[in-house]
């Protein structure tokens, strides 16, 4: 059990992010009060139903009043209207931060609002799945992973160390950034994978020749692994795309250039390009495996649980 | 133990796919002698000392004389000269299939000289990992997996139906279907995927602005899922691509036209059609856990894995 960082803690917005700060900090016994703000009366009865804080609020001013650290969880689109009602309600010296996919446009949205008596440290824990809700979270959602700070240059450093530590102690590593580098790293690892696997998905679906059945039955083939980030919150997404459109258009741009040589490989049948640029993929996965970012198993370490589950079926049938 | 189908089988190439059904074969009993060619001698001697076969031919004549069932498991680009090689040593009444991912193609390269005593009955198991090679396999791979077989009209339905009771022995269910078809569903749910993959890697690995270890730092976001795919191995995907190149460029002209329309809402601020495009997405990867061909666990069920691995460094750490 680490020492108490933040003896109250405010989130705003209570979905997967929200959840699995909420369950973590308590866990590591971080923050003495959790109190939570959700604009939905029944998400927020959800998280009183799963015990996520102490205290709950439809009154965003309730929740951040006397809050340490403010941390907003909700979809990066709405969080100039939160800074706006919640500015004239901080305590002095409170941390305010988000988990936004999106940094520069945060920075846009509230630190015009947000008084000088607070620190305001942007923040996006590089942490997910696939499923949103406060029924998502799990208190191991930042182990081993990154977050990223973009505070400005300005900000209170011993603020920052703190937050830092907040961080750490739920499991993450930090890292310092500069708002727009952020975006335009998180444009290539984050958003344009999750354009491309929406789109593709998008694309089977509307396709006349072959079934959506035809589709699904034979998924393990590759396409499965798209419907998985294909499958994340429209809500989160849209904003992110809306919120982050230089960085976003500049890597598609680039994505489909490439595409577009890798057609014309195919069209005339260049199998030396082919089998270059299917060879110098390869090196990519082991580099992530070896820094902690991807497990080692095949497949996801898939088929293993697949295969016990099945193991049992098949043995019947025989 | 299902009783013997073929007193022997010969495997033709010996990576992932010929040593998992090597293994397969022979803790279900369904063959008795497993003999093995491959055109590497390492990689043959290799197979010995994981004692895939029976035994072990670096002369293809000498393995496949006297084999009732022979299954081609090699890249696409070579069957031509593999039925050339076979096509007057192969023993009245044999059935001889493969494992290729383009069906179109593998009958025109082997139907023409594959005698008349001879059943040639084209096959494709829809599963795999991103590893290769006789280390690569594993008993388990087709359990709950789909079949495609593609046999000729002409074709003898018993001989059908004893190489469906092989592949059904082995774990899978198995389908019926046009060779052409095939190739139409598999641009889709395999090749066009695998492409996706690969390009992104590559525009990933190529860019100056984010340098390559941030990329990796930070792949948790969405990049690593597309790792996988563009992992797996590059003469295989070579030859996919130059034998089912009319399927795969038709598959990847609609995706194209796709992604350009998403493009023009990303840089119009169109919220509407992203979140449309978004929210219909999320339902395909639900019916694809109920058909049986994906797990239910989030994040394939990797932050399991991951969290019990990282939990202890963390422990330490605190």
């Amino acid at each position: 059990m680490a020492d108490c960082l933040f003896p109250r803690m405010a989130l705003i917005g209570i979905g997967l992010l929200g959840s699995s700060i909420a369950l973590a900090a308590r866990q590591h016994g971080v923050v003495e009060h959790i109190a939570i703000h959700t604009r939905s009366a029944d998400t927020l009865a959800r998280a009183q139903d799963l015990g996520l804080g102490d205290s709950y609020h439809q009154d965003i001013i309730a929740c951040v009043r006397e809050a340490d650290l403010v941390i907003v969880c909700t979809p990066v689109g709405v969080c100039e209207a939160i800074a706006k009602s919640i500015a004239d309600h901080l305590k002095d010296g409170a941390i305010v931060t988000d988990v936004g996919s999106v940094k520069g446009s945060i920075v846009k949205q509230m630190a015009p609002y947000l008084p000088e008596h607070v620190h305001f440290i942007p923040g996006h824990p590089i942490a997910g799945t696939e499923n949103s809700g406060p029924d998502a979270g799990f208190a191991e959602l930042f182990i081993g992973r990154w977050c990223i700070l973009t505070p400005a240059d300005s900000v209170d450093r011993d603020a920052v160390s703190r937050l830092q530590a907040f961080w750490e102690i739920l499991g993450s590593n930090v890292e310092l950034m500069d708002a727009n580098h952020h975006d335009q790293v998180l444009a290539i690892t984050s958003h344009l994978p999750h354009l491309i696997a929406y789109n593709i998905v998008g694309t089977a679906s509307d396709l006349e020749m072959v079934r959506n059945s035809e589709v699904i039955k034979y998924s393990a083939g590759g396409f499965r692994d798209f419907t998985r980030l294909a499958a994340s919150d429209p809500t989160m997404w849209r904003d992110v795309f809306l919120h982050n459109k230089e960085a976003a258009l500049e890597m598609l741009g680039r994505f489909t250039e490439d595409l577009t040589a890798l057609q014309r490989a195919i069209r005339w049948g260049d199998g030396d390009a082919l089998f270059e640029l299917f060879s110098r993929t390869r090196s990519i996965r082991r580099s992530i495996i070896d820094a902690g970012q991807e497990i080692e198993a095949p497949d996801f370490g898939r088929h293993i649980n697949e295969a016990e589950g099945e193991a049992q079926k098949s043995q019947t049938r025989l």
